[in-house]
């Protein structure tokens, strides 16, 4: 059970406000077992600065940085997208593990990343290298199969839904009739993050508040039933809120206004137009109509300020829990997160579950929770979200600007030859 | 001097985060002073609802609900664009003050809706109806003449400054070479909060840090020195961050992706496409790179939740400064911001400016401030705007969502025929 060796913590994909959040988690756990785990490492660009060998020591970074690094967007070690593909590669990431004595390795990201960590348990395994590989999931779309909900997803769930009220509250101050307002956001293929936009509706105004119209990406969109939607919200209310996900796709499964010739290094399509399209459709369609819409992009996977709580302390516990299991011996897993049912607040748990289970896995929205005219949600889902956004962080200012964690970064010294790529 | 009668306060125009905070300012001032102001009403939609008769009764609103309007976004009595221009309307609503013994008028709203209130007031003067009419400055483009900057100004440059500082810290983290990183902001002919963005800078980092590249209305673009510039960032930079103003021109006069068939009722086009342009002339000349879009459109003058808390008590004092100014016999005339030179802090003091300096003018953002590249901002300016920014309110949560005020909005009984239009 007991085995010596250095940890070494990464991160990957699109960073989350919380992704540092697990970060904390890993190394504050990490540090109450210096006999076990002597050094604790960071691999720079995920899996990709470990190929090349740059690695920082972790342990020497102040606690002050490490409490920061809670409340801190971005990536504070650097992601990537490198796909590891070849066998040299993993070859070359056990040799750089042999080198520096890693034992231990924690794999923060969402389903590519926990493909690439199942890869390196398995390449270590064939190996005879004793490593414990324990993935933190990741993702702001919470799309990641097994695990009731995403560390990240809570803070921009947070984050759309605040910032769909204060929209709708200056869409009503401006007394126009006959007014659309748009808000594209992030989820991929996933509603998950559209469908948060609900959250923002006031109790006292039930269904006859903003969003009034969202579009996900599990239910195909039809132009003429979206724009008689949009009438029959504008004969009662002088304005209609339209929330739309980047990953919607027409009935023939093309997205709505993208860039088709754009993919990343997964080769995903490059999503964002979506709201553009639905603009020019209504003043197009609609006499009379104006419309306006806007695109969160990177600000809302970035938006620390309005972190959750309660996302906050679950990618922290996940970081801790990671560390937990792999001192007790397991590997080939990511820790998951479980509600507990039969009470009667909100709680949850850690678990693990196979990375075999969560690589590339994709968890849509549920078809139950959709309405019937498939541009709204279901009540269930509120019960099921409201939870996530609860609680606020305290954020430090310095001259007017959150103050955020910028790690010491220490090099560790190289001992191989450079990574030939 | 002592003029008995009621007030009647009301706003105008696009909100921003502290029109509501110079709504309470008006409030808290005249409910001191019972005895001269027996009633306080609201009118509701700006000018639009006062020709309507649409009044509401502000001095029963509770104490909370005006402390809340502190930091509340929107407008809470409702705004309009609608342009007074008949001599019948100036007619109208000097019936309607006249049917609800109105003596004191503010309009809380920019350069078109001081122009407003310039011409209530000289219809009154004309008809010899006693009225005193104090504008209060309002405008989240910082473009109003004579005042040193306006209520809503700082709030939008600090959120702005702050997606900006998040935004890069995601940038940074994915490791990408090559990553143009776009961001949209308002503003429309004057560049104000295009430029608040580079406040984001970190001390340590100099003119290394993001944004690298700011477009501003006030220079105008030259693709070819553009697509320049984001290759030389590129060169010592990962990625370039962009901050473009939705209201930049080429040499030709022409605004960067806009759709020139659409325009509000003051006849100003309609802005917002200059991020998505620059993205696909970013992607279409510079072979390998990779640009993202974001455009906050209306949610960067909503976000309340991150409201400067010197930007929430000027905008409270404009308000209060109004009712007195009035009471001391002063009309025709809008409430400005003076900066206090001399001191080794930053201190403002209110004065007054005749209706007529204000109205139809705009402030550009001064040239010497801007770079001889036509893409930077010089320091003097962030010597002026980084004091607008500091401090942050205290925002209540409910459910983990902002709580924000709603009047109860207590209807004045009407005394008239109803407006014919």
């Amino acid at each position: 059970m007991s085995l010596q060796g250095n940890l070494l913590v990464a991160q990957s994909g699109g960073p989350t406000p919380v992704i540092n959040a697990s970060l904390a988690g890993v190394l504050s756990e990490a540090l109450n077992h210096e006999d076990t785990i002597p050094e604790i490492y960071g691999g720079l660009n995920g899996i990709h600065g470990i190929l090349k060998e740059d690695l920082v020591d972790l342990a020497s970074e102040s606690q002050l940085t490490v409490r920061a690094l809670r409340h801190t967007p971005g990536a504070a070690l650097g992601t990537c997208r490198y796909k590891v593909k070849k066998q040299s590669d993993f070859d070359r990431i056990l040799q750089v593990f042999e080198a520096h004595n890693i034992r231990y390795f924690h794999y923060i990201g969402g389903n590519d990343s926990q493909d690439t960590a199942a890869k390196i348990d398995a390449a270590a395994k064939e190996k005879g290298y004793d490593l414990r590989v324990i993935g933190v999931p990741k993702t702001i779309d919470n799309d990641l199969p097994v695990t009731d909900h995403c560390p990240g997803y809570g803070s921009v769930a947070k984050y759309i839904a605040t910032t769909v009220r204060e929209m709708s509250l200056d869409n009503e101050a401006m007394g126009q009739n006959d007014f659309v307002s748009i808000l594209e956001v992030m989820g991929r293929n996933a509603g998950w993050l559209a469908a948060s936009s609900v959250l923002a509706r006031r109790k006292d105004r039930a269904n006859n508040d903003a969003p009034h119209i969202v579009l996900l990406p599990e239910a195909p969109f039809n132009a003429d039933a979206f724009v008689n939607r949009v009438l029959e919200v504008l004969k009662s209310n002088a304005h209609c809120f339209v929330v739309v996900s980047e990953g919607v796709q027409d009935e023939a499964g093309n997205y709505l206004g993208v860039d088709a010739s754009s993919t990343d290094a997964f080769g995903h399509a490059v999503l964002g137009g979506a709201g553009e399209y639905l603009r020019t459709l209504v003043e197009q369609r609609i006499d009379g109509v104006k419309a306006r819409s806007a695109k969160l992009g990177i600000a809302q996977r970035a938006a620390s300020h309005l972190a959750s709580l309660t996302d906050v302390d679950e990618a922290f516990l996940c970081g801790q829990a990671a560390v937990k299991a792999a001192l007790a011996g397991e590997s080939g897993k990511m820790v998951v997160l479980a509600r507990i049912e039969g009470k009667d607040h909100y709680a949850v748990k850690t678990a693990l579950a196979p990375l075999g289970d969560i690589a590339n896995g994709v968890k849509a929205f549920p078809a139950n929770w959709i309405g019937s005219d498939r541009m709204s949600i279901e009540i269930p889902f509120i019960k099921y979200a409201a939870p996530l956004i609860q609680g606020e962080i305290v954020l430090p200012f310095d001259n007017g600007l959150p103050r955020y964690a910028q790690l010491a970064s220490a090099r560790v010294k190289r001992t191989l030859e450079p990574f030939a790529g």
